[in-house]
């Protein structure tokens, strides 16, 4: 667990492993004072939190690995870190839970504790945990056993206990449904692969910028709990993750390839397979109603939960003309 | 966080990243089944935890990277897979916690996941885990973007509201008092990195190797609850720990170097300041009667705690003859 005391002799802030732990409780702030979740923060050996009378905790771990899940040359370090978060909130935005508690763990190879990295890494992350009100609660730092800048985030969050929003819900005759746009993380990460240095220099969260900048769907998730009947996040491609859920769910889905809501920078392709959006995929009862926009993000019906058939693949395309097609699970992990 | 859903083909099991998985699911077996306190395990996109009523929850997180906290020519698979663990678990042992879910992100070299290392490593650490009855809940994997194995390891626990076990509870007044012996651990690792094979058949965690298959005191944290003023569990050396807890607690402490209870292997040096012995650093009122044994673990008073002084350095050592001296943090990384 996260210490703030130096051992040994750090002169100098953020320049040693320690003095860096000292630097992210410092940064943090008011960010990891205890509060009405969190008991207790960064500086013992566990933190303690407090989840609300009548809910279950929920807890989602995600590595963001150099040259894994991002490239050092091609992503901001602001960047770095508010993905980082974004793809533990979506975890919880899937799960239909409020965020109690984050918790980081960071190794700096030595070269990168002298550089502005990682006070620029901490901004980008604790802007996005300042927005949704996360408090940074501890983890650990450790110096990285070769050149490569290595995290893992965890989010802890609170869901009520009697309503659960899980991948396996999903039941014949349901409709399927999107939100937001597809594809925008994959089209931008196309653009920065051809041009590294585009977005160097942006270093705050923008729209318009769906792989630096993705915004997990808290709200929208916690709307989800009482209308959908299952829900994940596109963390990997739409093919992918609706695989996932139609195997968790045991059903199968079409989807008609004319609803989907392409983004316009991107293609079929991009918005089919392409990891990253962090939209959430959801299914509710054709009888349940589900509004055109929620929490400010639209929601498009791309297709339809049926039961499951031997003859029939798990996930289908429909095209403008009826005609059916697979639809493979191709969702790729982008520097492999 | 972890699906257990294949991505592409995979045919041969733990040779790719998404069977890698799989297989995790299938060797924690029903360590990954819901119960009392795991609703729900690995394969959504969160794990969901049922805390017992009226218990707050304790969360840890710890790396265990290779060439920092382990050497791949020196431990055994399963005495990485054990130690990971057992950092965590010692952990919430310091809290008085009951652990209630272990979560693993592990990222491998390609060609690791072509070898058995990825499955003896589960093996040692779900030994540990089915010994303390802590369901595996879920995690990440990933492959590792050089040629080191990384593990995070997280672990969740559950203490009482009303009563906790921190750092920051030591008063002027207290003695200080340890658990088992001291240096064992770094005396056995100086054994290891002198003869790196010695012990390279070990893939039972067996008593007498305080490095590769430390215990965490479980029971003895638990009992402490209601003993200790203060405790933390001794993972950076007794030199360094003691100052956490005098730092935390505002005090100082004097040690007596008579009584300090030296593993049989080890040196003074080694029992002051070598690290991972695991064993619990606490305190308690001088009228509090503590057992000789607690929980089958030899406790002992090693000291006092005073106010702190301007003049006095925060720990010190007192000799037979009762003369001071000072006690710097000079607990040190292994592998730096």
């Amino acid at each position: 667990m996260l210490d703030v005391m130096p051992r040994k002799s750090n002169t100098a802030r953020t320049q040693t492993e320690l003095g860096f732990i000292a630097e992210v409780a410092r940064l943090a702030g008011s960010h990891t004072k205890p509060g009405k979740a969190l008991a207790l923060g960064i500086g013992d050996d566990c933190a303690l939190l407090r989840p609300p009378r009548g809910q279950v905790v929920a807890i989602t771990t995600d590595f963001s690995l150099e040259g894994r899940h991002f490239l050092r040359a091609v992503h901001p370090p602001e960047s770095v870190g508010h993905r980082a978060l974004a793809r533990g909130l979506s975890d919880l935005a899937a799960m239909g839970a409020t965020p109690l508690a984050a918790f980081l763990s960071l190794a700096l190879p030595p070269r990168v504790m002298q550089t502005a990295w990682p006070e620029k890494f901490l901004a980008g992350l604790l802007a996005l945990a300042r927005e949704h009100r996360v408090p940074l609660a501890g983890g650990d730092t450790a110096q990285s056993p070769d050149n490569n800048i290595l995290v893992d985030i965890v989010l802890v969050g609170a869901v009520p206990e009697k309503i659960s929003l899980l991948r396996s819900g999903a039941r014949a005759g349901d409709k399927l449904y999107v939100s937001g746009s597809l594809g925008g993380a994959a089209a931008e990460l196309a653009v920065l692969l051809q041009s590294p240095k585009k977005f160097s220099r942006l270093h705050q969260a923008a729209s318009g910028h769906p792989h630096l900048y993705p915004q997990p769907r808290l709200t929208l998730g916690k709307s989800l709990l009482r209308r959908a009947t299952a829900c994940i996040d596109i963390s990997d491609g739409l093919s992918t993750d609706l695989a996932h859920l139609c195997q968790r769910s045991s059903v199968r889905a079409v989807v008609n390839t004319a609803t989907l809501p392409i983004a316009p920078t991107a293609n079929l392709k991009q918005a089919l397979h392409g990891g990253e959006d962090y939209e959430l995929l959801f299914t509710a009862p054709a009888s349940q109603r589900i509004p055109k926009k929620i929490a400010g993000v639209a929601i498009t019906c791309i297709g339809e939960i049926l039961p499951k058939k031997k003859s029939a693949p798990p996930c289908q395309l429909r095209d403008a003309a009826g005609k059916l097609s697979p639809l493979a699970a191709e969702g790729y992990e982008h520097f492999a």
